[in-house]
């Protein structure tokens, strides 16, 4: 156990790869250069693609594995461990969870979160009623299958928030079994932000002690800790578990995020696995230990201060999105402190051209700070044109 | 629609990112640096580190995500889908599975392998029984709590195979309830292949015909094609689906995975989804579309008569292995077609050393490409010189 790295491993004696042949190198540069193309038209979703990382690179190397819990010692040394629980860290102060009260870990992306979360409610309310909005991502009914829970679908109100009056009635007719609320910080389509002050007070008009409130904070779980007047979102709200995802608002070349909840909860999942020596608590095993160096990257990269920045600068875009479909005579909104902007639903061909997600008669772009005045304009006279030509009368 | 991408998109508007401070550089900079030096000590888990590639870089500044189906059309284009699909066809191939008859995924990992397979029997069978061995990994306990299926532990074999007595005695008790079996093509700790043809046999005898069978085949899944004399261990062999990890015999910097199931099965789970424009078949709903590429990358550049070779390779080595424990006095072995070398287990500071996972009073080691045979010689004298010190009475 003397001997040195050196002495023991001669790299030269690790064979290397077969090259790519060159059809498939054809192949790869045909595919990034349509990449390239859709770099333009890329302002229907919520992800963001200003970012480069270069620092990770000279790792791409290595075997890394964050399997487990990364609060724990792992006998796969080859982990970024540290870095995940500094990007927890960060993730806890700024979703306002009082020290030491919570626990958390870098997933593969929301739908880990959101299933993480509604997990831990239902093996606390094992006969418990998963609630949720019908503007709430699509994969929430996955979740809710796969989980074997009951749930309910609440109808949802135009603005994109959950209706309140029909979640209260239907709270009040099934007050024998325990609500797991899945409430959206931020829906998929609208940006709406669920009241999380009114879900409590409904909960304690009702005196429904037993409750568990998961929030969905993809995207605006990041954006709500940089503004100045933001709609209740953290745990200071009173929220069991949330989720947000990395890929979105700070921006990832790969689905992940995190995911935060109540210590307590999480206790009764542990499980420790002699074969890694940690704690199994995370929902999957072996995780993707770059996810969490490149959050960390762009924590360091931009800082607090440098998020507020961001924000600002995708609330000013948002606002002259706005404008534009104004000047184009078409109603554009976004809700408070949100960066979509929703309008209405133009024809197949501009949503497929623009990258555009459709929901019933609406339809939104993300002014992410990768998306520039030029693309919305663009943007804002293909959907005016689309639209213009719908209502003229066939003749 | 007619201006072309570079009148739309003046790259030089979207902001840069703030450059990495020095510190976290620093930081960084240590870490590569202690990764380096556990390249010479990682030979204990199942996980190739003999890659590299470079021709992914190039795209790692795209928000890449393989959300949905890769067998639909996504709204979001920047996905990988025409590579995953490939590497999807390359595992059914080899996975014995007859044309058109199966689906598959990329996956994040062996966990939504298992997670998935398992999903979907419960949903055939939603009161059915889960079976697996006490050598399963360690993940299934979490997998049927998640689902919340009842499961049953079966009593595993000193060899690493399910004890088939036990299973029997078990099935036979609960003819009432469709079985769900949980098999190992290649345990984590023995590399041990459950017999699905005693398991199918055994089902026959006790007229059991509604049942379902899950592999976990995260290593042995891409061992076994390669080899002339391989155990049941694919479609032909009558699974309903399958899980194989990518970044284990292939090798990927980022933990993914291959899961397959029959078609039929997955049609019962499948869901239109307005949003993406595609079916929400898969189990996470953004994904990693960086793992499918590598994968292809590996396959293109290796092709089926290098894995061929790879395997050979690392039967030799696994040989080599047991020969340097036998002239150590150490009683060292492989099952067939495994490159899990198991011995004894040897003391905890041996373990940490080597990056080496013990379970019970065994330990092992997987003779993979990366690991040389002066690494083999060095982990052999440590776990002599350990194994020598404990049976020293202590005076």
């Amino acid at each position: 156990m003397q001997a040195t790295d050196t002495a023991i491993l001669n790299r030269a004696d690790i064979p290397s790869m077969p090259p790519l042949p060159a059809a498939a190198a054809a192949r790869l540069a045909d595919f990034l250069s349509s990449m390239e193309q859709l770099e333009s038209s890329f302002v229907g979703y919520p992800c963001s693609q200003d970012f480069a990382y270069p620092e990770i690179i000279p790792l791409l190397r290595f075997a890394l594995n964050n399997v487990g819990d990364p609060f724990g010692e792992s006998l796969y040394r080859e982990n970024t461990f540290s870095f995940e629980r500094e990007v927890v860290a960060f993730f806890q102060k700024h979703l306002r969870a009082t020290e030491g009260e919570t626990w958390g870990y870098v997933t593969a992306g929301g739908t880990e979160g959101n299933l993480y979360g509604l997990y831990l409610g239902r093996e606390i309310y094992p006969d418990g009623v998963v609630y949720y909005s019908e503007h709430t991502h699509y994969s929430a009914a996955k979740i809710v299958r796969v989980l074997g829970a009951r749930s309910i679908m609440i109808r949802g109100a135009d603005n994109g928030e959950i209706d309140y009056e029909d979640l209260r009635e239907t709270l009040k007719i099934h007050r024998d079994v325990p609500p797991i609320i899945l409430a959206n910080i931020g829906t998929t389509m609208h940006g709406a932000v669920d009241d999380l002050g009114k879900i409590r007070t409904m909960l304690k008009d009702l005196a429904i002690t037993r409750h568990y409130i998961h929030a969905d904070a993809a995207l605006s779980g990041m954006i709500l800790p940089w503004v100045k007047d933001p709609q209740l979102f953290g745990f200071d709200a009173g929220v069991d578990s949330l989720s947000v995802s990395g890929h979105k608002f700070i921006g990832c070349p790969m689905p992940c995020g995190v995911t935060l909840a109540r210590r307590r909860h999480v206790d009764r999942v542990a499980r420790s696995v002699e074969y890694v020596g940690c704690m199994d608590t995370t929902i999957a095993g072996s995780r993707n230990a770059f996810s969490p160096l490149i959050l960390w990257s762009a924590i360091q990269r931009r800082g607090e201060a440098g998020f507020q920045q961001r924000v600002a600068d995708c609330f000013a875009l948002a606002d002259y999105a706005i404008a534009q479909f104004k000047a184009a005579g078409l109603h554009a909104w976004r809700h408070p402190n949100s960066i979509t902007v929703v309008f209405p639903r133009p024809g197949p061909e501009v949503m497929a051209r623009w990258q555009i997600a459709p929901s019933r008669d609406i339809a939104h772009i993300i002014t992410l700070p990768h998306v520039t005045r030029t693309m919305i304009d663009h943007v804002v006279a293909d959907v005016a044109a689309s639209l213009a030509q719908r209502v003229t009368p066939k003749l």
